[in-house]
């Protein structure tokens, strides 16, 4: 694996949520090296790097699949960081996360509404 | 429930897949008529109608949620569909299901892909 | 395992859906027999024929969990007719399914909605 | 949306569980107010009100599904409570409960026993 | 149900993680005394017990659905555990979680390696 | 990408299941390439390639895994043709499915073991 696909990788890693990637990334590595760079290469290098969709409705797309899965509650948090990073309004973010209640079900969307309320409330912007 | 809300939730519907949605309203009404009501009530009129977000930008999350979840592949293959009608091209479309890989597993993106895959081949555009 | 468990297995089994339950039986005896007799045994001798619940509160948790997980329509179907062999009616049955959709979302709601009406278009009352 | 609607939904939410339903409401109202009454609209007044299935036989749909699900721990927790107040007993909840290893396992039913355990101690009765 | 089965199951329990099994069963038996020895029936004698997979294979398959479904990270923490007892090195183990980022998805991986850090911190092999 | 790493991918692919890689291979290629290649690369080249763990144990974790999500039976039927392949008995196939009951429910396992059932009807060995 190239050092240039590493690079990529965290290009796109920086665009959407920089410290949240670091903590993880120095988290994984701590555990096992080689999952953290698979992380880089395979999720950021080789899909979210792709020019053919921008970051913002890549971005969208993550918000969804992460309120309608609920498995990741502490990502859902970095992603929501993520999508105000990208240009999303506070509005936009909560009418995705409103969607998901017909997809996914009321309760998948009110867990994903309270982790919105504590990233806008730690936040200026 | 008021008309007006009927009628804004078909507005709605019809914008992104007019035909399926007509034949999902015929098939449950003959199981059981409120509930074909409460999906356009609640799912089109209420939520899929706002504006604060682009049907565009709507089909995406729609996506995102129906791949990830993958309980759905009638639904999805109406909502390629929709995604197409609202603007998205196919690359765009292949994007958030290849996204997905990331998020829910390759499996999950690989059945989307293939239902993509279906109504492309049937469709000139 | 004694005959007394296999017995008052059957005696669940028979009490929701003999018929289904027979076809199971053998499908399953025809790949691994054991795994035929731990269902019996874990689930209904085990769990369902326990006193402190009625069969028909039985059946709509069953009914209730099979439409919220989505990952078996032949078995949801087979509870459909077993909510139906224990007393529920058609329009309590639909109301399970319908309710559903505030839980699991609208399209596992719509999945089962359409096995419901497989189901009762397929018999006389 | 009416002042009807809205009462018709508050009325049921106070039924099941007055106290956490004010609670959430608060929370999800700061966040995003829209979507704290779409769920009183949409979940409550729409579909948990309808009188054709008792509140009973509401709730046990309701623990059998989030048990199932395992995403929400909150909401079972107010909805343990919740069948408390129409009407169950200890034991019939944890029957449900129990029943939900069957259908979606072992760890989900774990998970579900021990909200129930906590309820149960903080309760008189 | 009889003596013998409840020995074989806590015969199997001791081997994969006699302290955690001690934990849970003390838990649930303060909630459901009933519950608790159906696990230890249905789980342990009759499924784990079975002589036809080795135990280290069968927590290999064990850490692969906890991590996949990813609703249960006390258990998922104490089979790791369980897998490091009955001779998985920790190599083998986040080899194991990292594999379910392709089947389940990146999240789900990256909770079960921090689950496997804390393990691992807290242990001397 | 190097062609190196796709050759690694293929090298892996061939040894679990050549032809229903072949099959998947032509019918991603025909909706989106770069998807196609992707799975090779980062399912196969970057992790089930890897010599930490062997291929036997390996395919175990991947019944496990399709088992308990349920959201993929044409890719459990390749899995459980690939686990025949890499050495592993119909026995040891039908008790990793069998334990998927404990984890992920009754329903989950008998929808694998039907599948596993196909599989060894259409075999000599």
């Amino acid at each position: 694996m190239s050092d240039e696909r590493l690079q990529r990788g965290w290009d796109t890693v920086r665009k959407i949520n920089a410290s949240a990637a670091q903590q993880q990334w120095d988290e994984l590595t701590a555990v096992y090296p080689d999952f953290a760079r698979y992380i880089v290469h395979s999720a950021y290098a080789d899909v979210l790097a792709r020019p053919a969709l921008p970051l913002r409705e890549r971005e969208i797309a993550t918000l969804a699949a992460l309120t309608a899965l609920g498995n990741a509650p502490g990502q859902l948090k970095a992603h929501i960081e993520g999508a105000l990073n990208v240009g999303l309004t506070r509005e936009e973010i909560c009418e995705v996360l409103m969607q998901m209640a017909v997809y996914a079900g009321v309760p998948a969307a009110i867990n994903a509404m309270k982790i919105a309320g504590e990233v806008f409330g730690g936040r200026e912007t």
